[in-house]
């Protein structure tokens, strides 16, 4: 079964969610141009989310995606974010921020019996998990609507995983691609591998579809994964410059720079590693500090050092999230992008 | 024009050079089955690398590529290779060698004056070269035989450094790739990227032909780095397991095993990056040990463990050189995978 027979859409092309720099506008266009929008909620409240679910039922009568986060949250250590704040006390110091006043907090949510209470009042086409899966009941819930499940896998051991646990198509996430890590079963960043590697180890080790994440920049990127199993690609980046999207001022310069050129897995904005355009703060403290708080909590810590840098137009503290190849980030309307990316 | 044309070839698939685990039995193979064969010159003195050069062109008429290193040796640094032999003493004692006994020495040649000397007899069609290119008038030398210069870059800033210095083609080495990383403008690997990042950054940056290396297994493979903008494929990993290659017992049986699939880059078995499935020495180590002497001298001081552990059937000391694709190892003779690659 192709994927746009298994999930109803008519092109082999899902956007990636975004959390942080995209809400219901960039998937609304995406899912009207024939692809698979996807609306990311590990960032957003309960009513926002809401809000942005009744916007996307309102304005696209076609299958949509909803992402969600499913880490186990950390136990809070005070003394490890004590020290990361020390740490971290130049650069607050510089933008004369008060350390004491920083509050803490988690930042994103995991999928639990809320979110899914939520979600059961409008059964979405199509729900996506990163960091491995919910707990049997949760996934259960959202099977029971009919909803399509998908994950991430980042190794071959990764997608036998989520087979067996029943997903529908397995996202095989290559180490080119930006945002956060899917890796799930392990912490050790050395099992990452390539789309090259990783999509047709992953075709042959799985029976379900394979959807291609991770460096996929134009027609060409769609085609070449096509040719590698691929029954899809899912595309993050090139739609960052997108008008629907949120990116920030910031980070739209970045990704138009040279600087995009360089990117690395960094755990400083959120605690886990996730891949972003090189900043002063990952030059400064190594992009992957054990020091910084667990995921989400490393957030919080950075989150004012971040605006004020960015309210002075600076980006030196702010996730600036880019896969590695940036060269099909263009700012046109995401419909578009989503045609010419098939080849339309 | 296509790579074809420009190197005399009929199919768009080169051979990897693979120093230490290939002759010119294997190149011979690949060019009389259409492909390009490449013998890796790195590790032969200069009466086994005449040898070899004879047996290929007796052996074939068509066009053969001679691959060197053009790394700067280094200064011999007895405190740290003294500091290194002592970390490793516990293996010594274990395999009962008198590390005093351990001869020291490069291990690996560069491309130098006497080299070009005796490829002046052998006037080879290909020339390529890894860590970059040799100087002004060594370059000049091999041109002025008609010989095409290829070389391997990294990065973007790589492959314009290349065009910059006249070479014919570029080899896009994708992080993916086994062996020895070709990065020669920087020391960051973090400025390493994969296959599907690094490939149409490239093609979109220089005019020269661009042929893909790393993660390619199969004739899927093949397809994607075309559609990709590659004018052909450079696969290594794939030919390991083929008869003509010399590759070791313990590296073929690590390359069908699952161990296969985790592999990193190392510096502990020659002093530079090269990628290979992680050995005990890798793990114990750290795959990446800034006490490792350089280039080319850390080979020598794990050479008698290496020699003592596989005379007893173990590769926990051997580099075990890989790409982070293994699915398409085979033990099939080179002419039909090669064939088979280009789906033929």
């Amino acid at each position: 079964m192709t994927l746009q027979e298994l999930l109803g859409i008519e092109l082999p092309l899902i956007q990636a969610p975004m959390a942080g720099v995209q809400g219901s506008a960039l998937a609304i266009a995406v899912s009207n141009a024939g692809g698979l929008g996807s609306l990311p909620c590990a960032m957003l409240a309960p009513e926002a989310q809401r809000a942005e679910l009744e916007t996307i039922r309102a304005q696209t009568a076609r299958p949509y995606n909803v992402n969600f986060f499913c880490h186990r949250p950390p136990e809070p250590d005070a003394a490890r974010e004590g020290a990361w704040r020390a740490a971290l006390a130049t650069y607050y110091a510089e933008y004369g921020i008060d350390a004491a006043t920083i509050p803490t907090g988690p930042g994103r949510r995991p999928f639990d019996a809320s979110a899914a209470e939520l979600l059961a009042e409008f059964k979405p086409p199509v729900v996506s998990f990163h960091f491995g899966l919910p707990d049997e009941t949760l996934l259960a819930r959202v099977r029971g609507w009919g909803s399509k499940i998908l994950s991430s896998a980042t190794t071959v051991d990764e997608a036998r995983w989520l087979e067996a646990r029943g997903v529908d198509a397995i996202i095989a996430q290559g180490l080119e691609a930006g945002g956060h890590r899917g890796i799930f079963l392990s912490e050790d960043l050395s099992t990452q591998v390539g789309t090259f590697a990783l999509l047709p180890q992953i075709v042959r080790a799985v029976k379900v579809p394979v959807i291609a994440a991770g460096g996929i920049a134009d027609a060409a990127g769609v085609r070449a994964v096509l040719s590698l199993g691929a029954v899809a690609a899912q595309v993050g980046t090139a739609y960052l410059l997108c008008p629907e999207a949120r990116t920030s001022a910031v980070h739209r310069a970045a990704l138009q720079g040279e600087a995009a050129r360089h990117t690395a897995l960094t755990n400083l904005y959120t605690g886990r590693p996730a891949r972003g355009i090189l900043t002063r703060l990952m030059r400064e403290q190594g992009p992957l500090n054990a020091m910084a708080p667990a995921f989400p909590l490393a957030a919080a810590v950075v989150a004012p050092l971040r605006a004020q840098a960015e309210a002075a137009g600076s980006g030196d503290f702010s996730p600036l999230w880019a896969g590695q190849n940036t060269s099909g980030c263009r700012a046109v309307p995401a419909a578009q992008l989503t045609r010419e990316l098939v080849g339309r």
